[in-house]
């Protein structure tokens, strides 16, 4: 095992869209999106991208947005990681440049939640504190909740937010990061924003 | 703060059914399930269920079998958290019997897969891999993969396999324990099962 030595970031994840045609919106949201900057691979419960932290975030946020465009009610669950003492080395494009692939800038308002796990680091509680303060300076935090925190906004302020975060919350002394993000988009429950 | 003081287990998760009657099965499911023994709280993203470990794991099961009764594929995704030290000690219900009150032992294949975060434990590698080890003999282990794990099997199987290493993996020394899981049910990439 090489602990923490290549900047591999990986984002476990599901698209859960409520709607009859399940199948279809996913498929389409998939071919909608270039993600040739990243490895991918799909199974019967998940999807998992893998690659430069820029093109993992870049890639997530455009199959979100473009998913979002067939109005119907979804939602984007996954972990993001980094620094995982089990990583295998594989499965990595980390010679891709860092020009991102999918540039689309339509605004999209999402409600998210999410959650910090540093690993194995007695002061874990202190950076968890200090992003969600940063999410209120930004003017992105919505609500405090047990487990969790409420981020919510435009789609691209709300993914600039969690880049951030997970950079701000790893260093070279504590390299293996978690951060789970719950995402909801156009919720009946949103009260028509 | 109490730092892990009280054996508050808590379970925040979303149901996320893909079809267009999302909202019936949803509420449908809350209906028939008896979550009496839990706290329990709905916001715009995920609802969280606070308790009793014997009970917050009942209610988190009986809420997908009754929601699988539908024949809808849905997925049921979230993280159990115990002895987080930014936790409250309000919203819980301690004073409840270890009596369960869902009792449908009905039998319905899941395939999920989960992640467990012992926080602040420089020995967490080895608990994540004692716990894969006891899927794997246990009968219920699908597949390795990045990130996570692969369980599956039958739904009552899958749970107490999930409820025992939600025990196992934490201790008076390390009590801060998160656990993700997510799992899919009614699934046409389920091959039939």
């Amino acid at each position: 095992m090489e602990c923490g030595l290549s900047p591999i970031i990986g984002f476990r994840f599901s698209l859960y869209p409520m709607a009859d045609n399940f199948v279809e919106v996913i498929k389409g949201a998939l071919s909608e999106t270039d993600t040739s900057n990243v490895w991918m691979h799909t199974d019967d419960v998940s999807t998992v991208i893998r690659g430069k932290q820029i093109h993992v975030f870049n890639v997530a946020k455009a199959i979100a947005l473009s998913a979002a465009k067939t109005g119907k009610h979804l939602a984007l669950s996954g972990t993001f990681s980094a620094g995982c003492p089990g990583d295998t080395t594989g499965d990595v494009y980390l010679d891709k440049s860092d020009e991102i692939a999918n540039r689309d800038a339509t605004k999209q308002y999402v409600s998210s939640q999410f959650a910090l796990y540093p690993m194995n680091n007695p002061m874990y509680m202190d950076i968890i504190y200090k992003e969600v303060d940063r999410a209120k300076q930004q003017g992105v935090f919505n609500d405090s909740m047990h487990y969790a925190s409420g981020i919510h906004g435009d789609i691209h302020e709300v993914f600039a937010f969690y880049e951030e975060a997970f950079s701000n919350a790893r260093s070279d002394d504590h390299k293996h990061l978690v951060m789970t993000v719950s995402m909801s988009i156009n919720s009946p429950s949103h009260g028509g924003r």
